[in-house]
């Protein structure tokens, strides 16, 4: 028979901090510090299989749950003495949800459980205190009237501030012991008029509709937006936790307040925390008084005069300081705790792994690991890589006043703020003018590329995480929020509208590409910094990850960061982002506008000297280290302009009718030009393009290799190939290029020519691609907008309402969606080792730089990831995270 | 040791018709005659191997080749008794390609080789005839000068013409020896002037000359486009033929001709042929002189005079009907023969299987099986089920003049003329007015359906084989050419281009949807008429076949069409199609601008008694057989028009300002709509559409069950899901439609929901999905499109390069990418089996008429295919094919 009910207490606690999935966090830590003997008031743990088994069979409970939760509480009443629903020493309780991961806040909560009129009374009787009983009886009835009954909560809040009118006072305090059974008739008045129903007498059925609350929590939409964000599968389900109440608030001899082991915000190790005397939890997070330090340190530090908890209760602090070194020891980890000090006494009410800023986590884990507490490759393990992106980048002052006007997607970390500006060639001239701007666009196009670059952060109205605006913002390392819809363009009076907000260039903005949030106005920025702990952390993920790290960089300024910031090389090299330059843009209208090979090749000849220079900063930035260059990708009309009076210029250049000009971009423009004359389609219909291309890389790969005496290690990629005959045509001319410029400099420059596997047929005929290609890089962008059918670029409308449905929980441009484009990724690497066993294995995707994917790159044994050059330290240390994890 | 060289005569043959891939169809044949005892010249074949060995091997030869092509001569030599190189009693040899696949005059023939000014002397003594001797070497040196040494032909035919008006004769055989020795001198000239090099009189270095030429041509432009319209794989390779030559010009006892053991026109089984006297074959093909026919009874249909090869030769006739007889019940299929008559005897020189109408193969089909020739599978199988279309669509006249303007793709089968006209209302109008019309457009979308019906034809410059233009004209049974590059559109002066014509609304076209051909003006069409074979064959295939046969429609016209031609159900019943109406597209309108559920709801209740007509119409035309219908697909901005004007009617009628209306379809807009918010994405944001959908289904069902009692069988199908939740969210839609039509009418309908596969996860993740899906029907289209990344709208711009350069030699649109594509099929059926072993399963993309895939879709064992209603019968032949294929 299944065990629905786990108990904790100095009477036999079931469980421990092992059996977090089943007991929840807080329900697993509370029979954990139970089991270790520290003062923990006891309780029960209904787990989350009940939870399961509810929404499994429409809200009911196993046959066998009634019979043990009621087991539990005589267990209860044994420790503590009282009895539930007994009048005169009644039993209170607290009913708490606790799922698997923390979600603070985010479900219902109960206190003061076992409260009625008869029980009330008995309590002020036995507490000998009237006041504190009415209080709490009061303070039950709000809570489950909100909570389980649905009742408005403001009417009570309503009721109090009434009556502390009619009696002139300000504080809750001044309330008497009468004032308060007052408010508990008038609350039960207010629940009897809205519901039409009294509020419960008893207990039991209090019990129950309080479980039952907790449950259904779990689907309400605050928790399911937080699951969301947070990527917590909604069927992991929640635990509920029954525990005999404690108080802080029986009088001066009473208190209650949450400590962390170390400090939260820096990671130093001094005992950190805030307490309240005489009060109840809640008045601590509520914030209706100011909470002190816990420490005598701490309070000298800001200056108060009201002692701190060291001071006011020297024997109580020494306790909990006990406690805490204990739970960190047995812990391993920071913790979060709270407690309570019920006339004199210490309970523990939770302790669980504490958050912490990324710096911070950075600090704990190198100094823990120094302290011996946990092993090098723990304090690897205990940082979130992504969040790593948080220490180079601006953060937004936290205590900074903020209006939010909208949410996008986080598409590039950083807070910026700056002046809207609708144009990149606005932008440009502005950040000259030394103003800083945040570029405002519908979307951008590789057009937009200088503007982006001068701008301190870009917002666009479309486009998903990987849309244009997106990728190129992350790899500028400029801040970016994507996809907010509901910014909208009046192009008449050039101003933006968003919600009822009318906005115009110049206008001040902030936005923080961290969490997609728009503000209005300047909001404070707070500069990252990087400490030593940021360098040890990258030393020791070094020595321990597998897979190699580089970057996706084509100009010499990412190269370079790049490089400071670790990449072994670079992984993808898009020579597209080359063409838009002024003087280049020209030429290569020229070329889209000839219609025959010589009139392409003419124009191309005007690129290769460019495309060549191109190639000679990098491979000199990157002295030796691998460099992976893509051939032309995009479809041609990308770049070409869209308004006629521009096409009109780019017929004059290329000395062509206005008319030939249109025929022939009209003739280009494609309805769906992801799938469409792209990646190698162009090299196999204009194989002049790949000709000058690869004579450029050869050209540069050779000059630098006489003037710097390191010879570059050039890997030319043939994008978009889906058959071994593609890649062998492209091979052909490369293959053609490299003689042909070893014959004219005497230098012979070894390469790899291989292909980006980026369809899913590349995929399926891997062992085919292989015969030709050397190496492989997945192109997980492409390969996942191909495999879901789902374009980056329009995923906008839609995938937040699949997050929403539980479809796909995480963006699958985010973190690589294992079942689907995972599976395609590892059957390339499986058959594309058939055929040539030491296949060099990339991946150049977004995912590249994502922890959760960079993990599942190492399961499939990948050689290396590359990513956004600011992304590379994360990948770094996924990589390490990774490595470990695959090793256990 | 590699066998290169493979002989036949009488001395031995080597080879036989089985051998047809390594000596092609010639020189297997040829084998096989000589092998049978008939009268072959004796001669060898050098094998496929060697052109593979060739082109792999810079245009070199295997070592042993020199020695066995020797061998191989000196065996013709021992059988003639001449001698190669012998001025006295010279061999001359014939040097003719033969590929595995039959492609007439696609490459070089060589005949009279062996001749040089002293074997031609000797000749001429031998055969006591100068005038025949240098007739054929001057025939020698044209052929050889223009197919070996790449001389203009024009030269010598221009000296020959020059001969002629000198000596002031009309016909060639008017000239004497002495003008054939003399034209033979002007001829070496023009060799030595053009090429710089004499004539090479050496019969070795003429032998291997013509070897190397065969192999090379087997490359040339002609020969490479006819293998990719033909689907023949380059790497198959040519066999090279060399035969002792025989001579129908010797004389009136001499003669030339060609055969068919039946009628390849009609397939009336009687011996059908012509001939020529005292000629050489390629005198019957150049139609210089007009060829004869064979029998008496031909002669006297064609009221012709001159005597039939039975009357002018009784005895060689009656030789050669006798071979009539022997080779056909020896291949058991209609030969198409050629023979010579050299001086009274016959000699065969090539015998095949004839190429013939569709009606005639059906024919001789039914009737060879009727005559126990041959076994009804071996009939079903001798029929070309795509060619099938032919019989149901108006062809051209073959013998009409034409003028070829463009060639497009072949999409849509059927011959149409009528007058051109450029838009979709302008179609409708003139084909009110009761004009034949041809709707030519840049490419054609939703709203252009009514325009299409109206028209006899549609003509579009881009898009491929499975275009929107195609799949609704294929579905309609309307002629279509497709992706005609050449065709473009002035919108000032609304005229069209084509080359260097300029067209205008209401001038005359016609199109060839069979091969992509456009014409001037009206061409003369043919109408089908269909023949009591044709009810045979499809009553055996019916027999034999195990698919199921359905067929794509929505309308009623086009699902009694499908009844008609024998359709067991409904495979995919497009929703989307029925929303364009007038009347309709108003509400659907209104339904995209309301900007909250209640605003859709109110226009979807408009539509809801439309769509629900629709689904009565169709069950019951179906009867009770299965119609699967999908839900809503296409993405919403589909619905919208192009222009402001429109817009701003959008608006006024959906009761928003054109800015919103404006801002409304800019934000629908998408980049990549193939990938965007399309499928049952629709759905699970706007659960109202899906749920009106299957209101509409179950009122419809319950309908007709009450009116007709044929209970209806609707099975509906979920577009694009790529997950089971997906499926799960609507299903849970049309459950509850579904209870709740019960509930009103009292009526239930049994009814499956399933899912359309047409992204590559979705195949992936089959086990999956069938925990949700009661049938998969896999849409192979946008499965084609997202496996290989290709758009199917703008592949025309390089499918046809990739077709060229032998990437995709057949166009995975039309024929099923079995590597790629096929393999997800598989996997999404095997996975799905998994879960649900008895899943049902389809196929309803353009793949679903295509033989080739029909065959493939047999081997992995779907339960049925769905397909254009004019091309079930085809499909049910192919699928009978399949069957019979799978089981051998």
């Amino acid at each position: 028979m299944t065990k629905w009910v786990y108990n904790f207490g100095k009477l036999g606690t079931d469980g421990d901090s092992s059996m977090r999935n089943l007991l929840g966090g807080k329900g697993a830590n509370l029979a954990e510090m139970s089991g270790i003997g520290l003062p923990v008031p006891p309780g029960f743990t209904i787990s989350t299989d009940v939870c399961t088994y509810f929404y499994d069979h429409n809200h009911t409970y196993p046959d066998t749950l009634d019979a043990e939760v009621r087991a539990a509480i005589v267990k209860i009443e044994a420790e503590t003495g009282s009895a539930f629903a007994d009048p005169k020493n009644p039993l209170l309780v607290s009913v708490r949800s606790g799922a698997r991961a923390s979600m603070p806040g985010m479900m219902d909560t109960v206190l003061n459980l076992g409260l009625n009129d008869e029980t009330a009374a008995g309590l002020a009787k036995h507490a000998n205190d009237s006041r504190f009983a009415y209080d709490s009886y009061r303070r039950f009835i709000q809570m489950y009237g909100d909570v389980v009954m649905d009742v408005d909560h403001g009417l009570f809040e309503d009721a109090l501030e009434d009556m502390k009118r009619e009696r002139g006072l300000i504080n809750d305090t001044d309330l008497t012991g009468d004032d308060m059974m007052a408010l508990v008739a008038i609350y039960k008045d207010i629940v009897m008029e809205e519901m039409d129903t009294p509020f419960p007498q008893d207990p039991w059925e209090q019990l129950w509709g309080a479980i039952g609350a907790v449950f259904t929590s779990w689907t309400n939409t605050r928790a399911a937006t937080y699951r969301r964000l947070n990527n917590i599968p909604a069927a992991w389900g929640t635990a509920v936790n029954v525990q005999a109440m404690v108080f802080g608030n029986m009088g001066d001899d009473c208190a209650t307040g949450v400590a962390f082991t170390r400090d939260p915000s820096t990671g130093e190790n001094s005992f950190y925390g805030e307490f309240l005397i005489n009060a109840q939890g809640e008045d601590v997070v509520a914030g209706i008084r100011t909470p002190l330090p816990l420490t005598a340190k701490e309070r000298e530090k800001s200056g108060s005069s009201a002692a701190s908890l060291q001071e006011a209760m020297p024997e109580v602090f020494a306790q909990l300081d006990d406690v805490r070194s204990r739970l960190e020891a047995h812990y391993r980890d920071m913790q979060d705790l709270e407690f309570t000090v019920q006339q004199g006494t210490l309970y523990m009410l939770q302790t669980r792994s504490g958050k912490r800023t990324a710096e911070a986590a950075l600090r704990m884990a190198v100094e823990m690991a120094e302290e011996n507490l946990i092993s090098r490759d723990e304090a690897l393990c205990r940082i979130d890589a992504n969040a790593l992106d948080q220490l180079l980048h601006p953060t937004l002052d936290p205590k900074a006043e903020k209006i939010c006007l909208t949410r996008g997607l986080p598409a590039s970390p950083g807070a910026a703020c700056g002046k809207i500006v609708l144009s990149a060639d606005r932008a440009e001239e502005m950040a000259a003018a030394g103003e800083t701007v945040i570029l405002v666009r519908l979307e951008t196009s590789p057009e937009d590329i200088h503007g982006m670059h001068a701008a301190a952060g870009i917002l666009t109205a479309r486009g998903g995480m990987t849309s244009h605006a997106a990728v190129v913002a992350r790899g500028m390392g400029r801040a970016c929020v994507c996809g907010a819809g509901d910014v909208r363009f009046d192009q008449v009076s050039g101003k933006i509208f968003i919600q009822d907000q009318v906005l115009s260039e110049g206008d001040l903005i902030t936005i923080d590409g961290a969490n997609g949030d728009v503000y209005a106005g300047a909001v404070d920025t707070i500069q990252p910094k990087m400490s030593g702990a940021f360098g040890t952390i990258m030393k020791w993920a070094d020595e321990r990850r597998r897979l190699g790290v580089r970057a996706n960089a084509e100009t010499t300024t990412d190269a370079q960061v790049a490089l400071d910031f670790g990449a072994e090389g670079i992984g993808l090299c898009r020579t597209e982002h080359m063409f838009f330059d002024a003087d280049r843009i020209i030429a290569m209208r020229q070329m889209i506008m000839a219609n025959n090979t010589e009139g392409r090749e003419a124009a191309l000849a005007k690129l290769l000297p460019m495309q060549r220079k191109d190639f000679e900063s990098l491979f000199t930035i990157m002295a030796g280290r691998p460099v992976t260059i893509r051939l032309l990708d995009p479809p041609l009309h990308e770049f070409l302009p869209h308004s006629a009076d521009e096409l009109a210029e780019v017929a004059e250049v290329s000395g062509v009718t206005v008319e030939t000009a249109r025929q022939r971009a009209v003739k280009l423009s494609e309805s769906n030009p992801m799938l469409g004359h792209r990646g190698c389609r162009l090299a196999i219909t204009y194989p002049e393009i790949c000709r000058m291309q690869a004579r450029a890389i050869f050209e540069a790969a050779c000059a630098v290799a006489q003037t710097t005496g390191d010879v570059p290690s050039p890997e030319i990629m043939v994008p978009l190939a889906a058959t071994a005959r593609e890649i062998s045509l492209c091979k052909q001319e490369i293959d053609a290029a490299a003689a042909a410029v070893t014959a004219e400099t005497g230098v012979s420059v070894s390469y790899l020519v291989g292909t980006m596997v980026e369809l899913p047929r590349s995929s399926i005929c891997a062992a085919e691609l292989a015969e030709e290609a050397e190496f492989f890089s997945f192109g997980t962008n492409d390969l996942t907008q191909t495999a879901l059918g789902i374009s980056r670029d329009d995923a906008g409308s839609f995938l937040h309402h699949y997050a929403d449905a539980d479809i796909y929980p995480v963006d699958p441009f985010v973190s690589i969606d294992r079942e689907g484009v995972g599976f395609l990724v590892d059957m390339g690497v499986k058959r594309g080792r058939t055929t040539r066993p030491d296949i060099k294995l990339g991946i150049c995707g977004e995912h590249g730089g994502d922890a959760d994917s960079i993990c599942f790159f190492e399961e499939v044994g990948l050689d290396y990831v590359s990513c956004s050059p600011f992304r590379v330290p994360a990948a770094r240390l996924a990589a390490a995270q990774a490595a470990i994890k695959n090793s256990a």
